[in-house]
């Protein structure tokens, strides 16, 4: 397929253009950029929640009970799924997709899932330009849901403009959710399986470790209980985000986190670009190679061939 | 303290100057890198052993165990204890480190922990670092434990000569481990809490996986029963140890492992430049401003302004 090709699809919502260019976004294909180049203009409409939590707190059947209500509601979903733990079997782990099967005949439903081919900043990257797709392609509400709840999927949610942060009574670790860092990124915090003991305990020991937060919060979240196996309590789920989303809005904070993402992402697209462009220049030259095993017999140091690498090959010499 | 003072006072072995030397590396001082050039030469001389694992696992026993055995033999140790799970709180969690406490008036012993100041990268890079000080240091083996397994972990562990992967019996989810991708990374196992009951079919399961795994290994990693309470079956670790260093050296591994440590590292080194580089020249002015703005209101795309900043800032002026 041409680039003309998948950005007429995928503006007009074509599934397997879509699916087309996410497949050349997880293999790093200089295509994919040149397409969402061209789609860049019509994105940013779509309302980006993401879900993290750690494993088996219920982030699957949340999002499968909240795409139903919307559905209901007329609204347009994306998922993507993001599996960041998994170096190797990439998306092959991510079976309990299959409880989102309830939703795959349903045009007006995409999910997507993603695992790890290279580096963790790889996946980030991939799945934010994923999300990006599947805006431009017209969804109104895309859920980036990541398997675990660690520093890794902090970095992948920050795309998102809300971040529901799952948890479950009685999960035993309950530093867990803490230590990961994800408390301070959390805009609504869902403790499902209100059914289990220990659940509203649960909600008490989250409020006060908000109250305890000393940092100050035009918002504060809200902590609700669900039940993912009847759909109890999603109802709520969706009015908080609705409200979150107008929080944003009314506040300036949705104007002032769309600049910091683009601040980010151009950054990160400039890291990116340049590192290849390194990697191109270098790899397979004899003098880098002579470097490396000179570095490697303590020789020379790699700081100071860094540093004479970079004048060397990237600014003296003409593109 | 100036570079040269840092330089001597950690070849000299004092502990005030090394400590200095990897708080200069955690917050990414330009003078860590002028010292870390000219101690250079003197590392590569401590068997870097890496220890990962769920949480839970035993890793901070295990690693107490086998520092005090290695005492006896007279052998010198480091430990950098890694948690790249908490991007907040830091250092501020490793409270089990309070169980080293048995060695932290036997100044053959230095014991350090990094937290996650800022992106992942980061922490790889100044464990890295911290490695090479310690190596620099004169320490024969250097620890480096991190707190979970997911991939950020990985990445981290992945500068080790040796890696430790422990697991404990009935850790309930036992996929955990295989899902981690640590697996295929272990050059031991060590199934911690023997005394446990499950701990012989854990043992089982793990030879198992290996029986099935297609990957052709010319080192079988054994998978050995330690009771991280009583020390049990650390003496059989310390053998497995060597016998896998024995090993590198005479299959020629370890200078291959050398050469690629070396590669990566030059690598990462240069990214790393090159993106503060770009910082520098652009955080601040005007065109870079109104360009994100741009992004930001869709008028322009990251994309073809990040090949645009690229050629006009970095390429085409002088530096």
């Amino acid at each position: 397929m041409s680039v003309s090709e998948l950005v007429n699809g995928v503006l007009s919502g074509k599934r397997r253009e879509l699916a087309r260019l996410i497949s050349l976004i997880e293999n790093e294909d200089p295509e994919a950029a040149e397409v969402l180049s061209r789609l860049y203009k019509n994105t940013g409409k779509a309302h980006v929640i993401g879900i993290t939590g750690p494993p088996g707190s219920g982030k699957s059947s949340l999002v499968t009970k909240l795409t139903a209500e919307l559905r209901k509601r007329n609204k347009t979903i994306g998922v993507v799924c993001v599996d960041p733990s998994s170096p190797f079997t990439g998306g092959a782990l991510l079976g309990d997709r299959i409880r989102m099967q309830e939703h795959t005949l349903d045009k007006d439903v995409y999910v997507r899932s993603m695992g790890t081919r290279g580096h963790l900043g790889g996946l980030a990257r991939a799945t934010s330009d994923a999300v990006r797709a599947i805006d431009a392609f017209g969804k109104d509400i895309i859920f980036v849901e990541t398997v675990g709840a660690g520093q890794a999927e902090v970095e992948i949610i920050e795309i998102a403009q809300t971040i529901i942060v799952t948890d479950v009574p009685g999960s035993g670790d309950d530093i867990q959710a803490i230590k990961a860092g994800i408390m301070e990124i959390a805009d609504i915090f869902v403790v499902n399986k209100k059914d289990l003991p220990g659940a509203d305990r649960k909600v008490t020991e989250i409020n006060a470790m908000l109250d305890i937060d000393p940092i100050e919060r035009a918002w504060r979240p809200p902590v609700l209980l669900t039940n993912g196996r009847t759909g109890e309590g999603v109802l709520e789920v969706i009015e908080k985000i609705q409200a979150h989303l107008q929080f944003l809005k009314e506040s300036g904070l949705l104007e002032q986190k769309g600049l910091q993402r683009s601040r980010d992402e151009l950054h990160d697209l400039m890291r990116y670009k340049l590192t290849r462009e390194l990697y191109q220049k270098l790899e397979g030259r004899p003098e880098y190679e002579a470097a490396i095993k000179k570095i490697a017999a303590r020789k020379e140091d790699p700081y100071t061939v860094a540093e004479r690498l970079i004048a060397e090959f990237l600014f003296s010499e003409s593109r």
